[in-house]
């Protein structure tokens, strides 16, 4: 296992699978394009793509804009992913 | 099979191979430029590739355009595809 | 072979192994940049690489611009590209 | 070990391992689309995807616009990550 | 050898491998910043990056700007490779 | 080894490894979106990832704007980095 | 060794091997975003980073604008090397 400084490089500590634990939670979803999409989170890999549940859309300025349902979102698009529970920490 | 907190990262929870349960379904699928095509979701691999039957191209104000018949959209031009199984649920 | 909800993940059913039923066929290809062009497809690979012959330029508004004999456009400049064959199916 | 002109090649010099040693420290980090997140680095991988804890939305101007809780940031967005630690040295 | 449809997958009728029939004959290439370029192909790789002899350059309207000698384009840059000899056919 | 025209083909010319020998030393970063950071060049990766020590930013017009102590610039960020070494070769 | 027609598919043909017999020679390096270095090439990459001694930079119109010693350029900005020898061919 590589180190750096006493710092164990840890796959298990990596963002990517950290973010598995928001699988089944409510995630916000912010694209490059400005829009953001709210919904449960299915599931997501290392590419970003995820499949998110009863996604909500809103513009920038927070106007919930519609519905669709199940929607898969294409990794590459997006900015960041919002960890609702984090919120609460 | 690597965890992190109890969660499995399982392959088959994946978006990619969720999205395989769409597949012969009616799907609506939005691009970066914001043109949006609707139809039957013959197949798509990884990159998103999607192979779309008797497909309709909308403008982004919902309004039809035309018929395509097949078209093989190229992956890395789409925003997101949305199942529309999912609305019914 | 890996299968999600009984859907056989195939890769004889992916996207642009379809495609290779449209070799020697006459497609059209739309690009990013809103160009059209028809020809017949003489091969493709897995990254939209697609050599035309005969390949008809057009502009957005199905205008006939020009011919250019055979040309390779690069599969990453590719908006989608339309199987004729399927417009009579 | 590769070496040129005497210089070692060593992995563990990278700066992709050296960021390592920022990990649960306070980092500030700037987005190609100029907006500026800073909080705690909880993990960053070799794409620099980072997961931040706590974080605050800073305009260009330094305007502080909101607190997100966590984020997990796609790593092709980001311009650079700025090592607070790094302004006491 | 894969196959679909009774088609052959067949390498040797990729578009990359069949434009190696071109290598030391003319061709013209367009750029996505709608530049031109004709000269003698060289040689090409699976990238589309082409070494091109006694090159030309072209601008949108046709309009000859300037000789360059040999170039190297970075395939990332093309559009499409026209085929001179296509239009003989 | 490969060969062309007696040109050994050499990995320990390439470019990446050469700016191993500006380590520790004082370079000139310009970004693709015409910032300017100088500082001394801690580690490079091959992505051209760089960990930059008491980094100055100047704009376009070679005005120091700020010092942002360490910064890890992304690599695909990168337009060039000026081995500020070379000047007094 | 593959073959198309009767046409060798020769790695030692391909066009960034080709290039090496420019290594320690003048070239010109055109940029997407239009500027134009000259220089020595010291060596070069798959990639097309470009390692270049004595560099001057030009604008659009072919006014010298500076000089900046050794300066490591990031492949992907790159339309096209210039290889100045070909022009006395």
């Amino acid at each position: 296992m590589a180190q750096t400084n006493n710092v164990p490089f840890n796959m298990g500590k990596k963002p990517m699978f950290a973010l598995q634990k928001d699988i089944n939670k409510e995630v916000t979803i912010k694209l490059k394009n400005s829009l953001v999409y709210k919904g449960l989170m299915l599931n997501v890999d290392i590419y970003m793509n995820v499949y998110l549940q009863n996604a909500d859309e809103y513009n920038e300025e927070g106007k919930r804009l519609t519905n669709y349902g199940d929607i898969i979102i294409r990794g590459n698009n997006i900015l960041y992913i919002q960890a609702n529970e984090g919120l609460l920490k």
